[in-house]
């Protein structure tokens, strides 16, 4: 790999790191702001993607929908204090143009429940676009893609 | 992120990355020298952490206390022959002067028993304060709060 | 830690990420081209190298034999379609000659079955020594030292 190539994959990994740091911090609000404005967001069964069939679980294709999505989250649903954390590897970088990467990378998440036991909640890979802002790098889109189907689909926090 | 704090996450991440591999090479006597003297290292249930009430599972609070630990688990305690093994995701920087570091990532530990089974052993944050010394970064303090509570409360090992 | 180390840090851990992404999105085709030609490969139970006794559930020597076993798992082997996902944490380089790295880091695979179900299905060390060639890092030897016992030995794809 390029000198130039390894640099770009710190600033990703520091993004990826961001993200699900973010998340598992609970700090929701903050969630939309690594999106673009005009964005794109959806969890998918890979099922789903290797047969062409677009039915995501949850499909946002702006930052004001990511947004309300959190406000929902915060006051109207009901559930159970459950603590996820979230696991990446595998980053690899499918193309890189000026401002805009295409990457790819596999995600972990384990949750624990209230009676505090830990177990695998899902896997599945990312595929993202993200471009370089500004306000430094932001999500243009974000698959997650999940090989695991026996989740409940009343999918309570974002992946 | 600034190229600075980019060489700077690349530091910890190594830390972080040389501490797991100390666990789980079973390397235990090289532990307590990530550690500067006047240290602490807990391990405490995030219930706790969340309502403020101090009662970790595991309290050292110099680095005479570690090797007192590691000399006990050596010679004094019986158990089984278990596998463990550390992985991190999510490392955040919480704030950054000039030789000491606040951050947090994720932690997931995995353990093999006796029988060849892994299984999700326990989920966490690692809540860390590092100082650059002369002989690289060391550990000021190193909390790990964990989420699983259907653990023994007799550790056996270090987090 | 030096920054030479650090810049060859980096490059380690984007052969390694570069490594399980060609095995998780089922690339196995590429997945030869990450050795020598002259090669060694092989998975073995943790409880065999810890007792020195030489028994690989999986053995090669070549690159050939690499490329064998893809078309060999492409063509012959009738296996359920199941998703694996490999993550890796805690690198930690042993010996660092001119062009040659020997290495180690903790490997996790989550299996996910046709049903839909995500488990840990193997935890171990990857024992690497690796190579820079005019075509980037490639793999002189890699070791997957297993520490799950309780796993199918007709092992369908390469970890």
């Amino acid at each position: 790999m390029a000198p130039l190539d390894l640099a770009l994959r710190q600033e990703l990994l520091a993004l990826q790191d961001a993200y699900i740091s973010t998340l598992d911090t609970d700090a929701l609000e903050q969630w939309p702001d690594m999106f673009i404005e005009d964005c794109l967001y959806e969890i998918i069964p890979k099922e789903n993607v290797d047969q062409n069939l677009p039915a995501p679980v949850i499909y946002c294709d702006s930052k004001k929908m990511l947004r309300d999505r959190v406000v929902s989250l915060r006051h109207a649903n009901i559930f159970q204090p459950v603590v996820y954390r979230h696991f990446i590897s595998g980053l690899s970088m499918q193309s890189v143009e000026n401002n805009t990467v295409a990457m790819q990378s596999s995600y972990l998440v384990i949750n624990t429940s209230q009676l505090g036991q830990s177990v695998v909640y899902q896997t599945g890979r990312y595929d993202d676009v993200v471009l370089r802002t500004s306000d430094g790098w932001r999500f243009k889109s974000k698959r997650a893609i999940y090989d695991t189907s026996r989740i409940q689909t009343a999918l309570a926090i974002p992946i």
